[in-house]
């Protein structure tokens, strides 16, 4: 049983919920609501850079998301079969994460309407046509050999993003893309997620509040 | 043999040069100044999310520099010995991107003594005490280990950054981190890399130019 402590949000923490779900591994959660407790686990040494999400998985105490979100996937058997499979794994999660930075300033509310249209405009110009060439490579409807990668749970955060900030249509223009996002909606270890508690609820003022409170940006 | 194709300077092709410095991976370079050369790569599918680094290596095209220096770190034996090593060196590799990130508007020429103060107070908060504990924890002058890995260049990289941008007395109230650094920089591998015409020079106006006349941004 992993043990999740974060916001009670998404932010850093919903690629790892989304893995440990792909993964199959159990977990529970304590939300940071004040900064109590924050302060707490930075004294006993459990936040070494003073940031969360922590997970705590195989007596280990994990920062850094890129690090949870990779160990999360070697036990998952979500990471490749040799060193050339995680690497192209690698590459595509990395995509994922740069095009995720385009969504930064819609998630934190500032100019939704600018946000989403220059996040459009990356999706379009890079994302979307990488996505579809490589689609079309595996013939799998999967970014790498013939299951759910790493690489696709990266790729399925944003794109729930861009659908949900950019409406149903956002990726009417790329039917490759989206059948890829409806099909992984569709699996039944996301699909089962997506409806979860574990699923947390767009940003909204409570959480925003929440979170400087933690950070002591009040 | 590999072969990177970045800009003529350091950004991020530059803790890609340091790494296969320190695995012993000998390479050449091609420098993009103009345009058209970085066109003709995007349409012969060798960038598919349109940006550089690209490292050619054993019969691969590789993108993003999270996944090149992953590679790297594999083929040199820099990226531990199991999945939980590999996991630490993640979380260690991953903090020194964060603050990296810190002088981004320092290398961008921007606001630099702003910039220089808030990179100074991160690694005050955050970064020099978790590399003091961690140093003081594996005793052995790396972050894991007995020997440099993936997590020690990223650090490295930054530590630079550090000292050039805030002077040599930057570390002095952290006599650790100071030592770590300067052991660092004596590894035979990284003081043949730092003397070699693979690291390049500080941003300056020429170097701003041509990423900008390439990436059509001027």
């Amino acid at each position: 049983m992993a043990h999740l402590t974060y916001f009670n949000g998404r932010g850093r923490g919903e690629v790892i919920r989304m893995m440990l779900a792909a993964a199959k591994i159990p977990f529970t959660e304590t939300f940071l609501t004040e900064r109590q407790p924050f302060e707490k686990l930075i004294q006993d040494g459990l936040l070494p850079f003073k940031q969360v999400p922590l997970l705590k998985i195989d007596d280990m105490e994990l920062v850094q998301t890129g690090a949870i979100v990779r160990y999360v996937a070697k036990k998952g058997g979500m990471y490749g079969a040799d060193d050339k499979e995680a690497t192209m794994i690698d590459m595509y999660y990395e995509a994922s994460r740069d095009f995720y930075s385009k969504f930064l300033p819609v998630l934190f509310m500032k100019t939704e309407e600018q946000a989403v249209k220059d996040a459009k405009a990356a999706g379009e110009d890079k994302y979307f046509p990488a996505l579809e060439k490589r689609l079309k490579e595996t013939g799998s409807g999967y970014l790498l050999g013939t299951s759910l990668t790493m690489a696709d749970v990266g790729f399925l955060e944003v794109l729930l993003l861009c659908v949900e900030f950019g409406g149903d249509d956002f990726l009417d223009d790329h039917s490759d893309v989206k059948q890829y996002y409806q099909r992984l909606v569709a699996t039944p270890l996301m699909a089962e997620f997506l409806k979860s508690p574990f699923r947390k609820r767009k940003n909204d003022e409570q959480y925003i509040k929440e979170v400087k409170r933690v950070l002591n940006r009040e």
